[in-house]
C-alpha cells in the first residue's frame, strides 16, 4: 500500500467511533491467528489443519511441483484449471538490491521436499526478478538431475499482436509450436 | 475510427482554410498513390518496386513462411527483431459474421507460394477470429502435408502471475518447456 492510501484509511479510522475501530483490529488479529503457512508448500492455510488445502487433496499430482512466488499465485493458478500437482510458495523472488538473496528465499525447504519428483515447474513471475529466481532454481535443480520446466511466455489469449511489446513478441514467435 | 473522432475530425476540416485542406486531401491521394500491395506477400510496399522491402531482402530465409492478420503485423514482428523469414498478410481474419470467409482471405495466393517452403508460422491474433483463422490454415496445410506451426501463448514479458487472466495462465502452464 502507497503513503497516500494509508494516511487516508488513518484519517478515515480516527473518525470512526472507538468501538467500530476496536472490532476491526479484533478481526485483523482473528485473520492472522486463523491463518498459518503450510509446512511442506508454505502456502496460506486453515490454522486448524495440518496441511493446506491443495497439500491435502488426494486427488492431486504429488510428483508434480509448481514453484510460485506469492500464494496468490496459487489462486491464480488453481482458477486456470490447468495444473493438478502440488505447489511450493517462496514468498518472494531473488532481488539482490532489496537484500533478497536465495538464503531469506528458504530454498532449502523446496530442495528438501524434491525426493520423488518427476517435474519441478518454474511458475515465477516473468519480472526481472522472476526470472532470475527461474534461472538461479533450473541451475540448482539440473545439478541434481531433476526435470525442471518453466511457464510458457507469449501472447495473452484474446490478444493482438499490434499490441504486444516486442519483447513478448520475440518469444511467441521463437517459442513457436507446431500444430 | 469511431463515428466521434470522425465527427471531431469532420467540423476540424471545416473550420480550416480551403488551401489546408485541398493539400491534406492531395497528401492523402499521393500516400495512397505510393503505395501497393506486394505481389507474392500482399505487404504493403513502395509502389515503385517490384517486391515488398521483405521480399527483396536477399538475407531473409525464403522458405519460411509467417502468416500475419495486418501489414501492422510485419512492423511489430520486425521490431522483435527474432524472425528472419518472409511474410504473408491475409489483410485480416475469418469472420463468418462480418461475412469474411476463406474467399475474401483469398487463402488460394498463399497456397501458391507454398511450392518449396520448410515451414509455415501462423501468427495470426491470438482473438477468436485470429484462433479461427490460424486452425482454418493448419488444417488446409496440413492436407498438403506442410509443417505448420503457431506462435506461442502464455506470459507477457515482465508480467506476473497474479494480473494473467485465467485462459492465458491456463495455457502459460500447459505449454510450458523443458529448462
Amino acid at each position: 500500500m502507497g503513503p497516500k492510501s494509508a494516511q487516508r484509511l488513518a484519517f478515515h479510522l480516527f473518525s470512526q467511533p472507538e468501538a467500530d475501530v476496536r472490532e476491526l483490529a479484533g478481526a485483523i488479529i482473528g485473520a492472522k491467528e486463523s491463518l498459518a503457512s503450510g509446512p511442506i508448500c508454505l502456502n496460506i492455510m486453515d490454522a486448524r489443519q495440518e496441511e493446506c488445502a491443495v497439500c491435502s487433496d488426494d486427488l492431486r499430482e504429488r510428483n508434480l511441483i509448481c514453484v510460485v512466488e506469492q500464494p496468490a499465485d496459487v489462486l491464480a493458478l488453481e482458477r486456470s484449471g490447468e495444473y493438478g500437482g502440488l505447489y511450493h510458495v517462496l514468498h518472494g523472488a531473488l532481488s539482490p538490491m532489496n537484500g533478497i538473496g536465495p538464503e531469506q528465499l528458504r530454498f532449502g525447504l523446496l530442495l528438501e521436499r524434491l525426493g520423488d519428483v518427476s517435474e519441478v515447474i518454474l511458475a515465477t513471475s516473468t519480472t526481472v526478478e522472476g526470472e532470475a529466481t527461474a534461472m538461479y532454481l533450473a541451475r540448482l535443480l539440473k545439478d541434481r538431475d531433476l526435470p525442471v520446466s518453466r511457464i510458457a511466455y507469449g501472447l495473452p489469449v484474446g490478444g493482438d499482436l499490434e499490441y504486444a511489446d516486442e519483447a513478448t513478441l520475440g518469444r511467441a514467435i521463437a517459442h513457436r509450436r507446431a500444430v
